[in-house]
């Protein structure tokens, strides 16, 4: 997401002592301990302005989700919307995401969220697309065995990009949907993105994407 | 294909000599034999009026084609268009495809195509869709190892379905496109459903299938 630089934006985001966490490092293999539960942890890749993780986590009380985003304004919306709620299972971190291996130890998500992740349309720039083998292995080392990373975007040429990935690396696939809100499912939580496109017609694509044991 | 009985058909078919076959079963195990040399056999399970296997069978006239449709008005056309050329690479038969075990013997065809495949839009009919698992795990035995089923249609539903079945059952894809149009090969014979919906404007959907050995 292209936002418009904000003087000050970090330090308000560090400000908060609430969702932000500010030194990621150092909860690597505890976030457990952080949140002060056992429940499972789900990260957002990406979360955006956080209608999606905050949406998420008022619905799933029991699991502790982390929303991750690189850019500090965006980070900072989401900080603040999730000041207009307690939500005890939401953190916020920014981080670049290719390091994630050093602020989550392996094994440590029960889930990850890809949701309409830049597509990166230049050719050159492929491997910065989220869902590119690199970054995948990346996840594969995160998620605990049989944890599934759950993909949906709008762009078709980043899903296209995305299925060919997955097949190349051999990962498992299983809901495939190439129009998700042609059968709308009720447990759905739409992210800006989603509300607006869908809303304007376009398909929007999903797949949940797991690795071989 | 939905199409006008139209009497005599069957009485037209069985008179060509040239391309159509009436016994298929005769040539179960022997297909090349029938050619007349050892190359390759590709089949196009579904083949409609022929446009696209008289296509490959002009462009590649090394690999032996065997067009195959259920319909009697419609392999009559395939035949009547490729009596309009001199193909000896090319034959056609009129079988339904859930038998296709007692026309082709195990790894007799090195690859399959399945083009624009009748959608059955109707849920209760998705086991009469080409790409339903039991449909793949016949192609799976009629292929050699190695040998791989290419698929493509304009039917974004067919589509969602068939990468389902694929992933289901545990299938190895690859060059997975989701509008075929927008990055033309030029080797890339059009189907007459694919002239007109990719003219429209529809994209069109395209995979590589095989199984693992």
């Amino acid at each position: 997401m292209r936002v418009r630089k904000k003087p000050g934006a970090y330090e308000a985001l560090v400000e908060d002592e609430k969702y932000f966490v500010e030194v990621p490092e150092a909860h690597k293999g505890s976030w457990k301990a952080l949140f002060g539960n056992d429940n499972p942890i789900h990260a957002e890749f990406g979360g955006g302005k956080g209608k999606f993780a905050i949406g998420m986590a008022v619905q799933y009380p029991m699991i502790n989700f982390i929303m991750v985003d690189a850019v500090t304004e965006v980070a900072l919306k989401a900080v603040e919307r999730a000041n207009e709620l307690d939500l005890p299972n939401l953190k916020i971190i920014k981080i670049d995401l290719q390091f994630a291996e050093n602020y989550f130890a392996e094994g440590e998500l029960e889930r990850i969220y890809l949701n309409f992740s830049d597509p990166w349309p230049k050719k050159r720039h492929y491997k910065r697309r989220l869902t590119y083998r690199e970054f995948l292995k990346v996840y594969e080392k995160l998620l605990i065995k049989g944890g599934w990373i759950h993909f949906k975007t709008d762009n078709r040429s980043l899903f296209e990009f995305s299925l060919n990935e997955f097949a190349e690396i051999d990962c498992i696939m299983r809901h495939i949907s190439l129009d998700l809100h042609a059968n709308p499912t009720p447990d759905n939580v739409m992210t800006e993105y989603e509300e607006k496109f869908s809303a304007m017609g376009y398909p929007i694509f999903r797949v949940e994407v797991s690795f071989r044991v």
